[in-house]
C-alpha cells in the first residue's frame, strides 16, 4: 500500500517547519495515518535556484503527489542594494520563475493539488537583530513593503494559473500583534507556525484532501474492539 | 534523484514524534538535505499487531530504506489483569513477534539498517493520573517493572537476530531524574524526546548513516558563492 504524498517545497521557512513545533511536523503529525507529508524545504533558495533544481528534487518516479506546498519569496524580496542582495530576484522574474514551477508541476502531475504560499510579513527592526550575513551598513536586508510587493506578485501568479494561494503577508497582519508570529522577523515563532498550519490545513480541505475524505491506512486504537482485538485485522487476510 | 529513506514503525511513541519538538520531527530535520525520514507510527499497537500489518505497511517497492526503527513493547507489556488488558502481549510471544518482524525487513531489505529500540521505563504512579481508558480499580495498567522485562527480551532479540538495540528503559533509569522524560509516565515529555533522538542518531552513525557519510542533495547556501550564485548550479547541466 503506497501512501499518498503531500510535498513541502520551499526556502528555509520550509525546511525548518520540523523545528520544534513547527507547521511541517504538525502536518506529517496530522497526516499520520493517511499520508506521508514530504520535506523539500531548501534554506536560503530564492525561485530563481528553485527554478534550476526542481526537476531534480521532483524526479519523475510515476507516483503523483496529492499535493504540493510552493512557498518561496521570503529570499527572492532581499533587497538589491543590501547584504543578502545574492539572493535578491527582480519582481518580474519571480513571477515569472513562480509560473514556471507552478507549470512544472501542473505538466508533470496533471491531478495534484499546487497550493502556493506568499511569503510571510517582515518585521524591519527585528531583522537588525538577526544578521545572517555581515552587515556593515546595519540596514534590513530585507523590509515588510518590499516582501509586500512579492506575496502580491504571488497571487496575480496563483490567479493566472489557477491554483489556490494562502496570502500570509495580508493575513498575517490582519492580527495587530501580527509581529510576533515571527521569530527573528523572518522566520515563523511557535504561533506563526500555527497560523501556517491552520490555513494550509484548511485550504487542502477545501480541496478535498482532508481527514475526513482521506483513508486510514490501518486500524484506529478506537476501532478496536477490546474484546476481540484481532477481529479489527481479519480484513488483511481477504 | 530518489532520496535514501529511513522508516519509524512503532507505536504511539513513534506516532507521536511529530508533536511538539519531538524525536521524529528532530530526525525529519536533522536529514532535511539527506535522507527522508518515514513515520509508520501505530498508536496502541503491541508486537502482535504490528506483526499482523508489518507486510501491508511496508509494500515491495523495489526501494530499499537505509534503516528502520522498530520501537514497539510499551502496549505488549500492559499487563494482563488489568485496564488495558487488550493490548497485553505474553513476554514469550512479544520476542517472537520481534525476531519475526526483524526477519521479515532482513529479508525484504538485506542491506537495511534495523535499529530496535526497547520501550522506555514507566511512572506507575504517575500512569494513575492519565487513564487512556476506564480503570475502575485504579491500579496502574503498566509498571516500571514489568516494562523492564520486555525491554531485557527486546535486548535478547537483538542480540539473537544481530541488529543494533537502544535499551531506553536502562539509558534513561542512568539520570536520577528519569522520571521527567515521561509526560504522562509512558510517552515521551521533551527532554525525553532528546534522549531519544541523540541516542538514534548516535546508533546511525555508527553503522555508517551520518551527515558527514550520506551525501547533500543539492547546494547548501553555505556553499553558494555571493558573488556568483549560479555557480553551484552547473552542475546540473552536466
Amino acid at each position: 500500500m503506497t501512501r499518498p504524498r503531500i510535498y513541502l517545497f520551499g526556502d528555509s521557512i520550509t525546511e525548518a517547519s520540523y523545528v520544534g513545533g513547527g507547521w511541517g511536523a504538525a502536518l506529517t503529525y496530522h497526516f499520520a495515518r493517511t499520508a506521508d507529508v514530504v520535506l523539500r524545504g531548501y534554506s536560503g533558495y530564492n525561485t530563481r535556484w528553485a527554478l534550476k533544481v526542481v526537476e531534480r528534487v521532483f524526479p519523475d518516479d510515476g507516483v503523483s503527489p496529492i499535493a504540493v506546498t510552493v512557498f518561496f519569496g521570503a529570499n527572492d524580496a532581499c533587497l538589491p542594494d543590501r547584504c543578502s542582495a545574492f539572493q535578491h530576484v527582480p519582481i518580474a522574474e519571480y513571477k515569472e520563475n513562480l509560473q514556471a514551477i507552478v507549470s512544472f508541476f501542473k505538466k508533470r502531475w496533471p491531478a495534484t493539488q499546487v497550493l502556493l504560499l506568499t511569503p510571510p510579513p517582515i518585521d524591519d527592526e527585528v531583522r537588525l537583530q538577526y544578521p545572517y550575513i555581515e552587515n556593515p551598513a546595519n540596514l534590513p536586508e530585507r523590509t515588510n513593503q518590499h516582501a509586500g510587493l512579492y506575496a502580491r506578485a504571488a497571487v496575480e501568479v496563483a490567479e493566472e494559473t489557477g491554483v489556490p494561494v494562502i496570502d500570509f503577508w495580508t493575513i498575517m497582519q490582519q492580527t495587530p500583534d501580527w509581529k510576533t508570529y515571527l521569530s527573528d522577523g523572518l522566520h515563523l515563532s511557535p504561533s506563526g507556525n500555527t497560523v501556517v498550519f491552520d490555513q494550509v490545513i484548511k485550504k487542502l480541505g477545501e480541496a478535498g484532501l482532508s481527514l475526513d475524505a482521506l483513508p486510514v491506512d490501518l486500524p484506529l486504537i478506537a476501532e478496536i474492539d477490546t474484546k476481540d482485538p484481532l477481529k479489527a485485522f481479519e480484513f488483511l487476510q481477504k
